[in-house]
């Protein structure tokens, strides 16, 4: 696992929940190392471990530093958070890319995810350490996000990214689809219902039975699906089974 | 741009920092309808307004709504965020399938990304209101994310499938969806007539009626299929509509 490679660095942090949310967001994505660089807010605090819920553990174990420098000590590769375009141009990547990125560098040395002020981001200095500037896309007219909101939606993204291959659905499936004869016997079955009932007339289809085979094809009911709509067919209509003047069970239209 | 067609619900939310936090997320990515069902929290706040930092004007138009019924009038699909696995299998998605789909379906009428409480997510009846669920992947040791985070990781994943080219709806749609609304008349309607007839025991329902909402919420009937299915069940059980002891057409369960 490379996540606990890749060190989050919140520089010059001011409010103390901010840090405590970080902490959460990272240990939910499963990530550990906080290092903080100059906080402006005291730490530790009662603020920052309230907002770190069950995630103490996390700012327990952050480490506090003079400077940007100090806190990148031993990474091989740091990426910078900037919410604005800068006068010099300096790669910018969006989270995905920066991900997959920062896991790789991982491989050989700790990465570090740079994260300014809340008010005013990274200085040019400090961006012109990093390897590469990541901005997340956002509303152009209100593009500034909450400092652990950026934390949280790269920890996602790192999350993903150390996965192997994204499952395509994780249902649970806990009956076997209906076979297509049980699905003949069912359509019998309703349109010998609704026949019975006056509400198809067999000799004016309209369409009707097409419509109901297209919305229940589309469904596509499991064996125990199937059984709770015959039982209520049968409940609702106890003489449309077997059909009259067809034998029992054959296949029709 | 379909990004004002999505409606953020939050259930049952007890702190009203969230509450603005969330503002704030859904701002930050463009979205702009926030809907409030049973609010635990005193709203609007001084709280929810401090963290919704300069997003007050989403705050300003949020809504607040008796039940979540009310709060999905007019939806057409409904994707609920649950951290747990339930009892009843359920199609799950992940927040960047569910972010695509959900643009999809938003095409077509608006559609809502339903978040639970703070403390107990969404119950069970909540969850079997929607089509699918949406599973954020997360640290199996410490997976619940702060409800704004939440919120936050389903806005971005939002605005970036709204860069894309959204595939056309494969299937030809000759009627608009059924609202969500409708289809609450029907499984009221569906359940009166499987009681009336026997079927259903209303005192032991047996996840009966939530497995006939999964079935029929995997179809998703438009709005010439449910009336037909409205008129089976008129024909079939004439007595059933409108229920007996419950106001004609009013949202139950």
């Amino acid at each position: 696992m490379l996540l606990p490679h890749v060190r989050i660095v919140l520089v010059g942090t001011s409010h103390p929940g901010n840090i405590g949310a970080a902490a959460r967001a990272m240990k939910n994505m499963g990530l550990t190392s906080l290092h903080l660089a100059d906080p402006q807010a005291p730490f530790p605090s009662p603020e920052a471990s309230a907002r770190a819920s069950g995630a103490d553990d996390v700012l327990e174990r952050a480490s506090v530093h003079r400077g940007l420098g100090e806190a990148l000590a031993g990474c091989g590769y740091a990426l910078g958070l900037s919410a604005r375009l800068r006068s010099l141009p300096w790669p910018v990547v969006e989270p995905r890319e920066a991900a997959v990125r920062a896991l790789q560098k991982a491989q050989a040395a700790p990465v570090a995810l740079v994260f300014g002020r809340e008010k005013s981001g990274l200085s040019n200095d400090e961006l012109a350490r990093c390897q590469a500037l990541v901005h997340i896309p956002a509303n152009p007219d209100y593009s500034s996000l909450n400092l652990a909101m950026a934390v949280q939606i790269m920890t996602y993204e790192l999350r993903l990214a150390s996965r192997e291959s994204l499952p395509e659905s994780t249902a649970r499936e806990d009956f076997p689809p209906a076979t297509l004869e049980d699905m003949e016997h069912f359509y019998n079955h309703l349109e010998s219902a609704m026949v019975g009932a006056g509400f198809l007339n067999p000799d004016n289809p309209r369409h009707l039975m097409r419509r109901l085979r297209r919305l229940y094809n589309r469904a596509q009911p499991d064996q125990n699906e199937l059984s709770i709509l015959r039982g209520i067919l049968s409940a609702l209509a106890p003489d449309a089974w077997p059909p009259r003047g067809r034998e029992s069970g054959g296949p029709a239209r």
